[in-house]
């Protein structure tokens, strides 16, 4: 019988104590492995937790965490508080104590994964983090397990459920940010102060922890590029599906340069380009498909080919059914004295926006006069950014001018913008995104 | 050092070889594992592997595989030769010499998966076989680890390429299926002879195989329900586009009856419905969006919800970066002194096709004239089939009815087409296919 400690039980922990109250006949069927929730250490004794016995919960209930952490008769850990402090402490008094750590705690693997990774090395025991990034889908383990012996080459995820639904209903819809925005905060998608989701910052976390696990890069999230979709208009999107296009915020990690060899000992430091921004993305790729609050990966691999794993990226019962499978994970490595694989984090050389290569989409809303297009274009040209089509929409006050570019350096785009900033006749330099998938034909 | 002796060296088999001799050191820098193929079997030396050196090959090679898999100097053995015997036997014997097999044989994983999974956990060693279904998509290790302890629900997937490129080409071109199919035959996706493709039985072993995974249901291709896509003819899929549809060739594993509680010692015996056939899809579900020659695996779970794979079901080196992660997830067992979960089979009631419970797509051709419809209308009625939605297209000698009906018993389906067959004035039935996804409100 292993014995379980759960810190902390909101929706993913009330979740997980269920699944494990309700399943664990059928697990120990299954898997051989028999698992009990012994004690919970909660915050608020008062709150309620839907769908646990109350009688039941309260036997195992504590305020302590610390105790249930150093508790001898706690086999391991599941750590479902959430950020730094104290679960960061915790962890690594669980670790140190030779128990094996289940987390779900994105911010925490965001900024400390290094730190963690070590204490669980020189612990010899695991620490498994599955739930920490796209909810119920199997991220970690394809990266660290099926993809072991892969050279892969690039990530690209939707890894944010709210941003990606007010994108889903703007593009289905034809509607506003603003509406759709709301839409998903009636309905419990988006959160009153939404900025975590739409500015980026949760897709970030997940991108850094993805980067680490895929590259073994110590990525943290505040190294990551990070563009939210807040300044994503209707017209964009309406834009982008008469191109053949879906706009859709992505987290992409990917390895720079030319695939590394490793002769002759250690591979050097990798060099990894980590960010978040939202892009057009080609209607027949498979991440365009990706609908409503759903995730989706996108894995290359130099060998593996072109992978997608698609689901539930949040929520109680698939966050704690990837927490689940992680605590089946760490029990058999228990009961079979072993260890699943290391992990490591090297240092990383991170490649800086302004050096990726991409096509962009941009919009200028300028006066609608003679030469103001010689006068824009001629600031594109002296900046080595050449354009692939051009297309003004409305007169007079209203002119606006769409600009998709050909392959360009993001630093020469930047200059241009800013260039364009100060001609009398741009009025305003709107949206720019970045364009994913080879040029069209002929282009 | 890990010595890795290898049975097979086609396609796959000198793809693996490429792999390891080319990324040893990038696969030791990154997992601590050192890897050597040492030995390789074939049974025509005389023939080209392409991607190998000749001189490093030469050295490896021998026709003699039964050597090979009790040569004390080889740790671990991957079975890449496919079909049932002499493979079984070479596993057999590598099992009872205690060496850890990798394989990537669907034919005797489908037939055999009973005796090889015992015979290697008495043995106390590894039978892993990613490889065996669905190229690089890492289903096994989905099933069998991130959801060990997760009430699956259904497994849907597409997991022949041939016959989805057939049906994309279909679908994206309006060409009918032996044009489609020619130009899969002029690309290599299809074989001079299709047979195990079109008809089906490809799909139909892999289903056994996911089957026996997620449910530990010793079920074998032979027991698959099996239909192939040679009958479907443009003009269904243009009919299925018009109802916001794609077909696709659907492998489908489902667990029948109520979730299995498992109170009370060991679960009853799973009851398991497995079955292959052209399906309509709806256009809004992930499956839809599946293209070419890609596969893909939607899985439901009761608390992960609704998951996908997708990735390159064949090809040589997709399928050997799968062997590769099970060569090294052996490796490590062997280096921890451990072993991967065991699996186990037990027997299992099977669900015949006749109590499907299912929408259905069927086009009758009939004569053109008063009271036609009334008779065909009156069959569906006595045999409890109802009718969602009816369409004649053409006159006279053309006259044909398209149906879709409400969830209906596959059994009254049966004999309401059989009593239409024996109709003067229905002068062929036409199409079947299975409608998934639920029914359109308001139908």
């Amino acid at each position: 019988m292993l014995r379980v400690g759960v810190l902390g039980c909101g929706n993913v922990g009330s979740a997980f104590v269920a699944l494990v109250d309700s399943g664990a006949a059928a697990i120990s069927d299954r898997t051989g492995i028999d698992l009990e929730v012994t004690r919970i250490a909660v915050r608020d004794l008062t709150r309620e937790r839907p769908g646990l016995d109350r009688v039941a919960f309260e036997k195992r209930v504590t305020t302590d965490a610390h105790a249930v952490v150093t508790d001898p008769e706690i086999d391991l850990v599941v750590e479902l508080i959430g950020g730094v402090e104290p679960a960061r402490a915790l962890i690594l008094a669980a670790l140190s104590a030779k128990k094996p750590v289940i987390s779900g705690n994105k911010e925490l693997l965001s900024t400390n994964a290094g730190e963690l990774t070590a204490a669980a090395e020189s612990a010899g025991v695991d620490l498994l983090f599955e739930a920490s990034v796209a909810g119920a889908i199997p991220l970690v383990r394809l990266l660290r397990e099926s993809l072991a012996g892969e050279h892969i080459v690039r990530l690209t995820g939707i890894v944010n459920g709210t941003t990606n639904y007010v994108l889903t209903r703007m593009s289905e819809e034809g509607i506003g940010y603003d509406e759709a925005l709301r839409e998903a905060q009636a309905l419990g998608y988006a959160e009153a102060d939404p900025t975590a989701d739409v500015e980026g910052y949760d897709a970030a976390a997940k991108a850094a922890i993805l980067a680490g696990i895929a590259f073994d890069a110590d990525v943290r999230a505040s190294d990551v590029h990070r563009e939210g979709i807040t300044g994503i208009e209707a017209r964009d999107i309406a834009f982008a599906h008469r191109l053949g296009y879906e706009v859709k915020l992505l987290a992409v990690a990917e390895r720079c340069g030319q695939p590394v060899d490793g002769e002759g000992g250690d591979e050097p430091a990798p060099s990894v380009a980590v960010r978040v921004h939202p892009a057009m993305v080609p209607a027949d790729h498979p991440l365009a498909s990706v609908r409503g609050s759903f995730n989706a990966v996108f894995v290359e691999g130099d060998a593996a080919g072109e992978l997608m794993v698609y689901g539930r990226g949040a929520g109680g019962r698939p966050t704690a059914s990837a927490v689940l499978g992680d605590v089946i994970d760490a029990a058999h490595h228990v009961r079979e004295g072993s260890r699943g694989r290391s992990a490591r984090r090297r240092s990383t050389h991170l490649r800086p926006i302004a050096e990726l290569h991409s096509q962009y989409y941009l919009t200028l809303d300028v006066a609608d006069r003679p030469g103001v297009l010689a006068a824009v274009a001629s600031v594109f040209g002296e900046h080595n950014v050449s354009i692939r089509s051009m297309e003004q929409t409305g007169f007079h006050r209203e002119a606006r001018l769409v600009f998709i570019t050909h392959m360009a350096l993001e630093a020469d785009v930047a200059a241009t913008l800013s260039e364009l900033r100060g001609l009398d006749s741009v009025e305003r330099v709107g949206s720019m995104l970045r364009v994913i998938g080879p040029e069209p034909a002929g282009s």
